[in-house]
């Protein structure tokens, strides 16, 4: 219904399919953060390097849209049930996925460090990490759009994939940096850079325990904490 | 009024109140479990990291029993504006304090490692980055109780101090690992803590952003990102 006194009603489930295609761009910009950051890191450019480094303020900018967005949703609405549970876990994602930018910054400021060092190895395993990484992200952020747990159930198997490839990558470091002194820096900001890429996975299986939640009203998180089960 | 079909309709504020006290409750488990797990690896006491290690259950139930507390408030209560941006704000600061709780045992995991090897060296700046972290954690939830917009803001400059710290940690380390090569793997467990308590300043960090938006509308993440004030 119009509105003389301010702008037009618009229909909720509008508001909110928007309020979604936001977040999905956000979670793309995201994604090309982390990828461009791990393959300027790959191909030795620093310009590359720093324009990842540098490059925060448009997903910050939609962050701040979003959560304008999604509190004025909750505040002129007042929706019930499932979209009140799918605009707070909006909030929720936004959240993770500004982190997952500022984790796009930290692994650009490692590798500009690493870059001024000649390289300690072949970097197969990360790059397998940042694919992995990016994939479970998109697939969470997939799952949310769709309502879809069954997508979101398998962002959470894969978590363990990317933890295997962690302690593999620390185990070799390690043996680099006990044999030569000289690749103990650079090996250090690889390091990093992996645990990085891990807190990445980690947020994606955040969203994607927030997506079964807000579908099922079920709580995956702290199985076996004894909870009973909960719908608002 | 009481409602013969279900529990007594209990007054909003009252709710709200007893949610922000389980939330410092919250608080207080995180910020116990970080200070027992620094003092258990400044006191090379295994059973005490053990301890932490394996103690989270009673974080991750609170966690949840105040997660469902603020989505029935939001459902049943439908509040406005400032209401509404407290119990959105406690949603995230919960999220924030379960990862707190999480990262107490990542710390406990890593001090387990270290006590496998003799010490590197006396440790005077972790405990200094722990004591900070949680003063910053303690007073970000005070803050959120009393809505208190100039305790937040003060927990926001502390977060440089941190920051400083652990690049200081990361510099002592590093010259210990070129100079003695039995160093490198527990001086990594160091390394690996002290990014652990920043992380925590993070979290701290978040949380007095979230009030002081919760408090004032106002948005002071990203500051000159260009984005409008905004009022729900």
């Amino acid at each position: 219904m119009p509105d003389s006194s301010g702008p037009v009603v618009r229909h909720f489930q509008q508001e909110l399919d928007e309020l979604k295609q936001r977040l999905l761009a956000m979670g793309g910009l995201a994604e090309e953060r982390v990828v461009a950051a791990v393959k300027a890191l790959v191909e030795r450019d620093p310009a590359a390097v720093r324009a990842v480094a540098e490059g925060d303020a448009p997903i910050n900018r939609l962050h701040l849209e979003i959560d304008t967005r999604a509190f004025t949703l909750l505040a002129l609405q007042q929706p019930m049930a499932v979209d009140l549970r799918a605009i707070v876990a909006a909030i929720k994602i936004n959240s993770d996925l500004e982190r997952v930018g500022d984790l796009a910054v930290n692994i650009a400021e490692a590798s500009a460090r690493y870059l001024l060092h000649p390289p300690v190895k072949p970097l197969i395993d990360l790059p397998r990490m940042a694919d992995l990484a990016q994939s479970m992200l998109r697939d969470a952020l997939d799952a949310f759009v769709r309502s879809d747990v069954t997508l979101a159930q398998a962002v959470l198997d894969r978590d363990d994939l990317l933890d295997f490839l962690k302690n593999q990558i620390f185990r070799e470091l390690l043996s680099y940096m006990l044999g030569i002194p000289s690749k103990i820096e650079p090996s250090l900001d690889l390091i990093l850079i992996s645990r990085h890429l891990e807190r990445i996975g980690d947020h994606a299986t955040n969203i994607a325990e927030d997506i079964i939640f807000m579908v099922s009203a079920r709580d995956v998180r702290h199985m076996g904490a004894g909870s009973p089960p909960f719908l608002p």
